[in-house]
């Protein structure tokens, strides 16, 4: 596996990739990565000629109380796993190659961005959308690929992508769990013992949502009231936000028609904000596994 | 001469000419083309193999009570002129091509852009930034073509092309001008004759201030109140700045030290607003001429 810290470097050696006429896969990361990463990768590798996997805890996506200096970093570990999965390039630039002096250029998706986790997290997507541009921009994959866990950034970058003439697939890969289902994340790391037992139930509550709305239930108020009783009973477990929304546009629905909906939850356990979704398909409509286009 | 309305088949072309190892010279223009257009194009031929010209009358840029629906609009004169240089593809995209429906994403370059022209006219650069970024993202080009005329958005430009990675060369060309010293521009073509006759104090303005700076006068105001006195010896043009900036930040300069300063006018001649620029250079600095990166 090569290394690179610097643009440059990576941009020569991609280019000699291309004129060879290999396809290359993509997947951007901050690190600390887990199955969730490696599937992305798993995937990817089945799909391109050539995998690049980039490292970097971007700061401009996080605000000033967040945790950007807590995240996890584990550049050794993650240098070992992805050299496991043959991945072919690791790219782990620092803050001053990513954003050198007088920096100033920012992407913005401000439809997409402003609701779900763009409420609660200002400059968030906005962060998101700028890193994502430059990386894509530096790597020229053919495919970049995401998971469902965050499938507010994943429909953000598809937007910008598409509406920057970006030549990427933007694909979206679903969410890998837990035996017990707790969606993989590095903030899982966060958790104390006690955080960690308790943080099952949003996924029963994304499943109680899913139960209530393929047996017919279309009353979206009736099934939010369900799902904040179960989240409820766990103590630890404060939630932030349930929202049923439109899975193109992010939109608030209020009744289940005959397309998906997305169940979107967050909250907090203690000091650490988890986030996890669904898409919920209404009786015999069949629910989007994985989201790829041409490649 | 190759014409494109289409952002697909002008990619699947270009990437023919791209494996072939030509070199890519662009000048995106909002048409009604002129001899400072057409210099743009001849320095590119000069420079590359294969030349893209695009018109397009970006809505974005213009505010809300500008001259969007008034701005030249002349496609069978403009193609007869580029076809007349030599240039190989010809992209003129309808507003549905360069914004679908659902379109949102925006680039901004905040410090650059919200001064001198980005202060009298709010988001006018943020629609150059988005527009230019996507047309670069669509044709790729090795080195792309702007006038000084426009200093301030070849800074922006030349800025978000670094920022995010692009990998084209953004070059800025002398300003081209009438015999009389007027800037060329499209919007001449507003000018009632006496206010064309009025027009070149602009060009009178910027001498009388690279004279006094260039003979040793270090106090900008002294220079400012002479520029605004020429000014107002023409009635029917109206200063809406003169500003001395530092060419790199745009930031104000009170005294002229070692570098370049650029003096940056904007007038209003009836309805019709004209912008003209200068870089002038201390006792044995020379002024640039052209701005080109490597190629």
């Amino acid at each position: 596996m090569r290394m690179f810290q610097q643009i440059g470097p990576l941009r020569t050696y991609l280019r000699g990739i291309r004129e060879e006429g290999k396809t290359v896969g993509f997947i951007p990361t901050m690190g600390a990565l887990h199955e969730g990463h490696l599937t992305l990768i798993r995937r990817a590798k089945s799909d391109c000629d050539l995998i690049v996997v980039s490292i970097f805890v971007n700061p401009t996506q996080f605000g000033p109380n967040e945790d950007f200096d807590a995240y996890p970093r584990r550049l050794m570990q993650d240098q070992q796993l992805t050299s496991g999965e043959g991945v072919d390039a690791l790219f782990t630039p620092g803050v001053e190659e990513m954003y050198p002096a007088g920096y100033q250029t920012l992407v913005e998706v401000p439809e997409l961005g402003k609701t779900l986790e763009g409420a609660v997290r200002p400059h968030h997507f906005r962060g998101v959308a700028t890193v994502v541009t430059k990386l894509l921009n530096i790597v020229q994959p053919d495919r970049a690929y995401f998971g469902q866990k965050d499938y507010q950034q994943f429909l953000i970058i598809e937007r910008l992508a598409r509406d920057l003439n970006l030549s990427t697939d933007i694909a979206m890969i679903p969410t890998v769990r837990d035996p017990d289902g707790l969606a993989l994340s590095s903030r899982n790391a966060y958790l104390s013992p006690e955080e960690r037992s308790a943080a099952p139930v949003l996924i029963r509550a994304l499943k109680q949502a899913e139960e209530m709305l393929v047996h017919g239930e279309t009353n979206l108020a009736t099934v939010r009231k369900a799902v904040e009783a179960l989240l409820a009973t766990e103590p630890l477990v404060v939630p932030e936000y349930v929202a049923f929304v439109h899975p193109d546009t992010l939109e608030p629905v209020n009744t289940l028609k005959n397309g998906l909906t997305l169940v979107a939850l967050a909250a907090r356990l203690g000091n650490t904000r988890l986030i996890d979704n669904a898409l919920i398909a209404p009786p015999g409509v069949s629910p989007i596994r994985n989201r790829l286009g041409k490649l």
